[in-house]
């Protein structure tokens, strides 16, 4: 039996991780967190791929081309959390299981940040663990695809 | 006399119709509507183009490139209806004829879905019947333009 | 088979057109327009009725006297779009297929004038093409009533 | 001594019970809850009058007409209920007992049904109850009336 | 040259003055209160007309009907001011000098009361000043009317 | 067969009927208001249990209790009622019929009153009778169980 | 008999009357406004005194002094009307009768300018009939004091 | 070295689970989910400890009574997330790293569950993964207390 | 003549107090601030109680407790200052003069701290002086209970 | 040693004390009131200065004053305490420490008076205790003056 | 040719600068920042006046005086910026060119302070650079009334 | 020592400048601008570098190219000023000293393009001159970089 796929996408500003405020964000870069998640994934037996984009359109994009390609998704829309429609109508139309993660605590920032206008189209939300946020959302997904 | 050339302008996640929730946006793809919006404007007398994008700036892009290529303009902004300023900066600044289409009534969806950013630029507003809508703004724009 | 009935409804103050602020509304008069319509109709093998009134109330009884006598309603309910759940409620009782229209673009003008209380009770609204508006509401009408 | 005279005035759309969305509303008519609301005057000792109407203006006056001709009313201003500053003023210029009655829970549906405009000029409001709300008031009033 | 006519339009409740709530709008009938504008009409050599009706969709009516048939109209909209757009409609669309009034001082009572949605449409707002109110409004359209 | 059984839940400070402000809630206790709800049950063939707390988390608790135990709730949440999820919850676990009673008129008193969070979770609300409230809820409760 | 003295204020900009936006404002002055109270004053029997200032706390002041030495005030608070509570404590502090007046129709201008502050102290408000509007306010007044 | 030693508190309703609403919130006891946490404790070499309440008072106690014997502290509150400022306050207070978990995404869910008053007293949140996201929760304190 | 006797009330982490966030609750503990009370209660001749709990409801309680026990009441009702309906109830319904108090100025923190729903029901408020803000409360008490 | 000097500052219309609406601000001239707070500070071994002005600049003219001949404040803002950017800054930028006061509960009357701007640049707010207001604040400001 | 004149407009407690929260609104006093305005404006050949005050209406009068005595206005109208409508109409009613500066980033700071009142009557408006802000106000003004 | 670096950003739709509503932006054309802004930047001995874009994203990353090769930056954020989290996050990462500029004064335009969301992430925000708008800014910050 062919292995889970799950795609992992982080918006804008996630390639900066590591040097960018790195008191809420932490020390780890991108790379450093996505090799830590393919390496959950080699213990949990799922495949993972990934993608980052500060564009919106390509992050529309991008899980668009996860119908037929990938059985689950990882998403932190990072900036575009709040604001995008475009991401919202995406999930929705893929209709793959989701999980939304946050590297910080979005409750303890400004109000704004607050209402994930795309959560309501995920299985749930993980915020505030920096790396590990996508770990958690990394077994979730990886238990809900094997259970599936 | 040259025919009136008019732009089809489609925003993000239309490329996917046909397969996207087809109870709410309808079973034909984007080449089919695509393919009767050619066939009506054939019988109006009238030249159409086509622009698809995920793209927020490529929308306006190809709003801007409008300007001495079109003389009108079908535009259905999709998930940046509602937030995007820009969109509706190019459409005033190139201060063309526009019908703003939407497949789905959006009036009996989601309450953040009623109000567009971009409807004030444009002639008027058609939503909620499919790909017909797009027929209708074709309709409406065709006669506009023969009459101005 | 006998053809599809629709009523044609308009609300308050729509007596008035070809007299009430042209620039707005445009110089036709009620009766041009509906001779237009019932024109159209000819064309399209539908029966067409009107009314008119002032009357919220005679309004809600027109939408409940469709129950039998009709197959679609179009409805312009005026200055009673954004306030009447009366019109909403007869709307959701008589339950046939309805298109809202209006002469003019109401997202733009005052902003009290955008969000319809009825139109979620409608398949779509199309706004913005003065006497247009009802036709294109006819043309989709009659479209789906044979298509039904 | 005279009988309690008490008036049951209905607002729009309610004539439509039985048919309009019995789900909601129960599939009961208007005259057979209006049947069932005599029977039940006939054993408290009250007199009962009864008026429908989907103008505002006529329920106005209903209420206006009360002064002189009944000691209490039961009202149900089915759409006007969160909107009709003019019914609020009625009741209030009359002064008399009055009940609000809903059939349905407005508190279980859309949003704007909840706040009624009205029923702070009531003595109190029953909702959920279909017809039997109206009992419900019924007695309500005739104790009270009998008491005062 | 023709004396200057005016319509004096009383909205719903306003029949029932003297009756009404006394401490709140005063103990003349509207009958007088007529009688009072008629008189001074006379001395200010202008014709009234009067019009009370609880239905909004008559007032409308009103309104339109001064259309070639008064110079200037009084309008007392009652309950309807802080809601009807059709009101509102139709005295932009006849276009006379229009000037409202309330007997009561409609800021020191509930807050829905002062935002009236007509009086952007007149030339000014009168309230507080009971049947005085409508004497001033006759002294100023009277005024107007005849400076011309 | 068995009597269908009904739990009467009231909430804060109804502990204090008669002695707090009998001008808003009557001069009856809440004991007296019990006797009179056995009364009429013993007359209505149900059998009644009561409960009172101040403790919002108590009140969850009776209602968690009735699962098994009762089939149907009367409720007065007094100052829980615009505020505890917890309330509202618990009403959907047990998933009973419910009906939400008021001695007041919430309408009549101060606005943060008028919106009750629980009352979604009943069948219908009855508010403003005093201690007839629970009577016509018990009426009410009553006729459905034994209909169902 | 002593004359009934009226107190006439003006708050900031006002003494730019004639200068400042007549299209909005008219083309009397200040002075001139003032020199046609006086006359009516004369005709009705009162004696006026004018008071103007920028300064809130003047105003304020203003207010205070006629206690003892006014019997009515006549007060455009002009850009203090709908933001000073300070005035709206003076006015309430003496108790004095007083018309809140407006040259402008302030329902026509931008939205903040609607509400007064003010206005729930005064007797009542006249806005819209430029000089016209106190010389309305005196009349009003003057009525009012003879009257009492 | 001691086990780290955590804290499980969760508030009202959530007794009752396996039994409530099992498509929103699972078909699992408190005390299964229990018993998994108590497996991966031991897994994970930490202590834990379990307390739940529908009482808010209770649950801010238990909060409290972990100052000195425990070092983290999970938490569903239940109804009481979006108005306990108490529990916001006892968090605060005792200063222990403390992760929120919800059981079901309260994202998708009724608009007033969705912004919760405690998290920002929180690490970070968890929500959606039914009884995993008490084990997410788990294994992110115990990382975190073997890290600190 | 019997000394008056006044309750002192705190609701929930007040218990913490000496060691929660001393930098904005101060130092003391609440025994210690009770003794100091004690004290200066016993310079002004009045008789003190003490209760304290987290509970909503036992605040609630004690409150009616308060009923023929005591003549005034101190109360710093901590986190249910904003939200609690029922303590608000209770205070009416004794009727016994209260001061409330807070630790902290409240308008010196978060937004929704500021707003006490409770403080209506009190003769003032006094907050943002720490343990003596108790002091100045039961002066304040004791000087209009020896008045009265 | 120098004594301590504390600056009473107050706001419009409290020069009208005793004379103004009494049953809302008491008896008291604010001559009275401040013969009370000399009195007090005599006691305390403080000297109090006294300021009064309806203008708000004069007021702000008189925080700052401070700077250098007082080392501590007490305000009563009156009307200008819910809108003063100006004293807000000015307070801030003197640095003293102050007391703001009122005469009324403030949390009892029109909901506009409830959120004082000034009051985060205080140490603390008491209101609703008449004259003595002040005198709690003096006895406030003295204690930590002296204890600085 | 004349010299164009600018008239700098200081409100509320800008007197204060540079002992007022330097690092907030930097070291430089008032006058230090006038004389470096002073010294642009003699390379720029323009003449420039200067005016500070705490009071609104005196900061009204500073702006009306500009009428016919200077050719442009540079305002910071410090705490008045959000709030006084005066400021803005006497602007409108000189109707010269204005730059409305601020020493702060207002976007930077508490949320009331971002939205100006006055700023729409304005060509632009400065904040942020300190006293740059005032120089680069005063380029503007000199660039534009030389070009006019 | 090496010249300090600016970068001048410019977002969508201002590639069009010079032929899009030059009433309200001005006649230059971008390339005129950055023209201008070149020549002054070699006045001041600062290097510049230009990027435009449509789409947000390579905005972002414009911004994030700042890191390393620029010492500041001048953004124009054009539609995206009111809704980018996303530029609003770039500009805190890179933490370079920024200064926000608008062309066209956004306070006398619509109410939506006054709140900007990234003007709190920049030293200061310029508004209203046009192309100086870019020229005062290239001042602002190239004093500053020189002076820091």
């Amino acid at each position: 039996m062919a292995k889970p796929r799950i795609m992992v996408i982080n918006g804008p500003n996630l390639n900066l991780l590591g040097t960018r405020e790195p008191d809420i964000y932490g020390g780890k870069t991108l790379e450093q967190i996505n090799g830590d998640i393919a390496a959950l994934a080699g213990e949990l037996g799922v495949e993972v791929g990934f993608f980052q984009s500060n564009v919106e359109g390509e992050l529309i994009g991008a899980v668009q081309g996860c119908l037929g390609s990938a059985d689950g998704i990882i998403i932190n829309p990072g900036g575009y959390t709040t604001t995008s429609v475009g991401l919202l109508d995406a999930l929705k139309a893929v209709g793959l299981p989701t999980v939304e993660v946050h590297l910080s605590n979005i409750h303890a920032r400004e109000e704004f940040r607050r209402l994930s206008l795309t959560a309501p189209a995920a299985i749930g939300q993980i915020c505030g663990f920096g790396a590990d946020s996508y770990l958690f959302a990394l077994r979730a997904l990886a238990s809900r695809l094997s259970a599936g």
